[in-house]
């Protein structure tokens, strides 16, 4: 069965086909334009290819509720353009059913499927880019409650002599303006791969993170904790981030999973592909 | 039909009988003391009620997954008599099926069922009392994941020039630690009910609920909050948090249900028997 997969990012949209087992079949990268031209293009890939569904993980904020009069919208982004865009809509000349999810979402999709938390029940999915996201699996579900989580923006406590300005434009310290790669570059003024021999830099860093992990734990309690994105290619984060995680949660909850960091708070599994893999998941559940 | 509805808590033990439509028709209270004093009077209360089922709601930490091999059991607490204790193993002489949750997941089922949060699917429950927890409901479910939601322990930034010793014995800066009537009680000497006319007292406490507040929109986006517990007893502290929330999202979230706060954020619709509504409704899904 030959199945669609488009993840919809803010740069670039990675549009592929691939089966129900999760085989990545042809890909190929569009650049994220205005909408209309961008989406010309995206129908006339996916036109020729005989897909049977598509699945779907979009940047955001986006209207993932069927039962929602915005459903398939694009919503409030600081891409003007974009702003109210019927994603959804304008991939109806395809003829096929569509599932769509968040960009975070897709990727917690593939990694729950065949990644690193196919054991586990409840998960969340963290990547680390030029933005901060999550996806939170519960049972099995992912979460969306009123929009979906916006796990980027927790607020968390600035560590002292850090006067760096956030880059984000809502919060003066929420993780993803302080600890995403747009934050690195913008308190150091190169980007992060060229600071990989700066310690402080990644000690900082580990400490946002783990802040911020400390928090979802906190509040889901989640079976597993799943690191990916860009940032995250900086392996020596993660004993960095265990060791943090470790020192705020000071024994306070005593469960198996946080006996054992290294399986707890692991790197994605499917490289930088679970988001497609994850659309290809959304695409099968929808086949009709 | 009868039905069993037991509120376990730290300091007091609350036993009632009521139906499967939520209407209590008996109810007494007994004082926590060591486990086997304090079981066996509820073993004798509940004895001769014929009770269909127990609904249970403990305190905690508790472990409820059905599957652990120390389901029932109250886990690592600081009452140091309880710790490991069976509790739904020393209920099995009334020979009924129980459904356990955990305390604040008790109080959320009764607000979900019958109080302020009947018409969502998604809601948290937040207590702020002698401490502070929070249960959390995604599409009619009560999430668990690893252990269970341990939302009074959520790290937040302290406000400038307060630094009082927090009275989390694991955290410096939690919001039990910060914002319980214990936290309260410890920073001035005197207890939330004889601080009324201080308005600094009421600004800061707002501020700290309001900051754990939106750590939770972000992570889990809940359709509606209802907080509860005896510091919420102060009315005046509904419209400070309400607005406190709106300044720290900044606007960065646009939903329908953030537009409306004094519907968002809300009173308990059940007074203080939520938690012994909740144990009936538990009760009534066990009933063979």
């Amino acid at each position: 069965m030959i199945l669609g997969a488009l993840e919809a990012g803010g740069t670039k949209m990675v549009c592929a086909t691939g089966d129900e087992f999760g085989n990545i079949t042809d890909c190929v990268k569009i650049p994220t334009t205005g909408p209309e031209e961008t989406m010309e293009k995206i129908v006339e890939y996916f036109g020729d290819k005989h897909i049977k569904a598509l699945g779907v993980a979009a940047f955001g904020p986006v209207e993932v509720h069927r039962e929602s009069p915005n459903y398939g919208k694009i919503l409030e982004t600081t891409k003007e353009s974009w702003k109210y865009f019927d994603l959804v809509g304008s991939l109806s000349s395809l003829n096929v059913p569509i599932n769509l999810e968040t960009d975070v979402g897709g990727s917690l999709i593939g990694e729950a499927w065949l990644g690193a938390g196919r054991d586990v029940k409840s998960l969340l999915y963290l990547t680390v880019g030029t933005g901060i996201g999550a996806g939170i699996m519960v049972d099995g579900h992912v979460i969306h409650g009123m929009l979906h989580p916006e796990a980027g923006h927790v607020l968390i406590e600035r560590c002292e002599g850090d006067n760096a300005k956030s880059v984000c434009a809502y919060h003066d310290n929420c993780v993803e303006g302080l600890a995403s790669g747009t934050a690195i570059r913008s308190r150091y003024g190169i980007p992060a791969n060229e600071l990989l021999d700066r310690e402080e830099v990644w000690e900082l860093e580990a400490d946002y993170i783990a802040k911020a992990l400390v928090n979802y734990i906190m509040v889901v309690s989640p079976e597993r904790i799943i690191l990916g994105g860009g940032v995250m290619h900086v392996k020596e984060l993660f004993p960095l981030i265990r060791q943090k995680v470790k020192k705020y949660v000071n024994n306070y909850l005593v469960t198996r999973p946080l006996e054992d960091m290294d399986t707890y708070i692991r790197p994605a599994g499917l490289g930088d592909n679970q988001g497609i893999i994850g659309c290809l998941k959304l695409a099968g559940e929808v086949v009709l």
